[in-house]
């Protein structure tokens, strides 16, 4: 486990930190650049030595994060059955996750919470983490909708355990929170028919 | 079945249509209401008179479905299961749709494939529609996971049928595509355990 008393963030974590939480006081649109070096306490081109625009800084971590659901479905078993391939995925994407991310989580909630732009972001976020879980399942030969509805499950358990790590904070919760919500998803869907 | 020939939009429907038209050849942010009054045939102040601004143009249509499907799960039989509510929504809002609706699907395909802007408030919409399936059916007491899924499928499966009846377009397509990929997807969920 990181040893959160030492972590100190790096310049392009101290950079996205600024911005969400310039985000969530003044909104996305009236932020700038400038603003969020300031806040930072770092200069503009020290910003553009590490995104190429206010927007990019939002839409690097949520590449990262379905490359890494996807990753980890190609990579488990073969013989896993799909909704286990999703477990992979997730503990994959939860295994990832730094100090930086927890620090990040509640700031992030806070940005979106107050900007109508960040909502929609963070909705499109959503599907493309279903559309790259599709894709690896479907990569694994499973059927059309079993892929879909168990990429379906995994966004869903994601948020779940997301949620409950950005409010309560212990490190290992997003794993643990994330496969159980995953369970209690499986169960849920076993009883639609 | 509504006669698709002698149908003929109305001033509203013809600004829609004109707008989607024009977002597709040009990008959103770049057409302007005066386009797409012209366009339209159709004079500046009669697109207020209509529509506050571009951005509300999209949303009118939207609220919309959401409101329709979470009618339709609200007034199901109270016996009926989780799935048969969403069932039933999706016949609400399958069961309202148009002519109109039916000339705009294909465009709104074309205009969402060429924006971002599009591609983003899409999947807002996606979210909206679980959103309001998801709080229709804990309305009805089904616990939070399985409304959830259920709602998820849902949306998953009007996703479907739409795009079917978008590129094929027979005016009771839209049901039974629908349905038929609700099944589908029951059964996909059947398969998770």
């Amino acid at each position: 486990m990181a040893d959160m008393a030492r972590w100190e963030p790096d310049a392009r974590e101290r950079l996205v930190l600024a911005a969400m939480d310039l985000f969530a006081e003044q909104g996305y649109d009236a932020t700038t650049v400038v603003q969020i070096a300031e806040r930072a306490g770092l200069t503009k081109s020290t910003f553009f030595r590490h995104f190429p625009d206010k927007r990019q800084l939002l839409v690097a971590g949520q590449d990262a994060l379905s490359r890494l659901l996807a990753e980890g479905i190609r990579e488990a078993p073969p013989d896993a059955a799909p909704l286990e391939a999703v477990a992979a995925g997730l503990r994959r994407a939860a295994g990832a996750m730094t100090p930086f991310n927890r620090q990040l989580a509640p700031r992030f909630k806070a940005a979106v919470a107050a900007n109508a732009e960040l909502q929609e972001r963070d909705a499109l976020k959503r599907v493309g983490m279903a559309t790259a879980m599709t894709e690896a399942l479907a990569g694994r030969g499973v059927p059309g909708p079993v892929a879909r509805v168990a990429a379906e499950l995994g966004v869903l358990a994601f948020k779940q355990g997301y949620a409950t790590w950005s409010a309560d904070g212990e490190p290992d919760e997003l794993l643990t929170a994330t496969l159980s919500a995953l369970d209690e998803l499986r169960d849920a869907a076993a009883r639609m028919s």
